[in-house]
């Protein structure tokens, strides 16, 4: 086998990779935690802003599976992470906001910083891959994201795109199908053990890239606890690995 | 008004650009031409290779047609591409190619070369607008000349998120809901006036793009023949009109 050749165990690289965002490329809490920091301080709000970053990404899954379970019709997640926010500021002791405000908040999530390894990496990667967000975040909020942080994205696919939620099959294979390819020639690359298993289901191949400080300090997913094709540190690793 | 403001008549410039791709990007007569005869020539088949790829051309408005009057269901334009390919083939005298020859021959759309001032005018427009396709064309072919003439998309919108083929309201409305922007912040930007009125309809701005020779020497729009809010000679005279 070359050295540059796809991971061991793979008989030939994927085509396309699709990456999860928040958590994966992202680091949302510490982004979310200085924008509310940001907006709310000067207004005379002192909270606890990673908890309050927590709290919002808390309510992140439950609001989903509405839609998912088939309760809510599908919504952007601007909509949803909106939603959110109204349940959680009570519970900080915060009222009365303004409209304006709280629309500015809630594009705090259009605001979030990449990990290091993310935009090297990505540069190295799309030499050799179709690459697309398959995340549950609309594609506006893609946009931004990918502008603030130069991701190259080829197309951007994912929930709005599939009109659901991950991990629903029908958002990995409008992805797969989006770019006219078998699942097997795609590769979701994900921190999280969950979203590769369903990816894994659909016939796609996985990667994981290690996040262990996602939720703060020592929580987060250092290894996969699911099989996967390819476990990587960092997006620069994951490229290693595949031969870019 | 400042030298570098919006053009003559529009209070505020655009947030996104929405483009044509075939003709208005692409010169897909000299291209598709060209891939005809790569394939067909050393099989031992001499055409009219221009007008092989007006025939196929030809029959792009008709197949689409049939999916606007909910004739037939919604599909990928490399699936209607396929079946005029194979409605043309006879009257050039050409049968029993292979399937494999037929499906290279078909994604011959896939790489066709972009017009001279394309790449260089597109990147001016990046650091000021959001930039998509919203072309008849699918994602995959997409991205396919977008890797091919370095097209710096944000997003690929267009009839495949629609599923409905231009000029449908759907297609050009479905685009600006993508990027979560009101049509009066939208602009079109095509080589064909028809296009563009339909846009303009739906409350999208518009540029047009003088293509004179579309169609071959002398066979194009040389100018708008409906009101359009921009009129340019090529895609650096529509940055420097929008002040990018």
């Amino acid at each position: 086998m070359p050295q540059a050749g796809p991971a061991k165990g793979m008989d030939q690289a994927p085509k396309a990779l699709f990456f999860d965002v928040f958590g994966t490329l992202v680091d949302w809490r510490i982004s979310i935690a200085r924008e509310a920091e940001l907006i709310l301080k000067p207004l005379g709000h002192a909270l606890d802003w990673p908890a309050f970053a927590d709290a919002w990404r808390g309510e992140y899954q439950p609001a989903m599976e509405e839609v998912r379970s088939g309760k809510l019709p599908f919504c952007k997640l601007d909509v949803l992470h909106r939603r959110n926010l109204e349940r959680i500021l009570p519970r900080f002791g915060v009222s009365s906001l303004s409209d304006d405000t709280m629309r500015q908040l809630n594009l705090a999530w259009h605001r979030l910083d990449a990990w290091p390894d993310v935009p090297p990496g990505m540069g190295q990667l799309k030499r050799m891959f179709w690459l697309a967000p398959v995340s549950n975040g609309n594609i506006s909020l893609m946009v931004d994201l990918a502008r603030r942080n130069s991701l190259p994205w080829d197309a951007v696919l994912g929930s709005e795109i599939a009109g659901d939620f991950k991990p629903k099959p029908r958002v990995y294979l409008s992805a797969c199908d989006a770019f006219g390819l078998a699942p097997g020639d795609c590769m979701m690359v994900a921190a999280h053990s969950n979203d590769l298993a369903h990816a894994a289901k659909c016939g796609l191949r996985t990667g994981h890239i290690a996040r262990p400080n996602e939720h703060g300090p020592g929580k987060g997913e250092p290894a996969p606890t699911v099989p996967v094709d390819v476990a990587a540190s960092s997006l620069e690793d994951l490229a290693r690995k595949l031969g870019a």
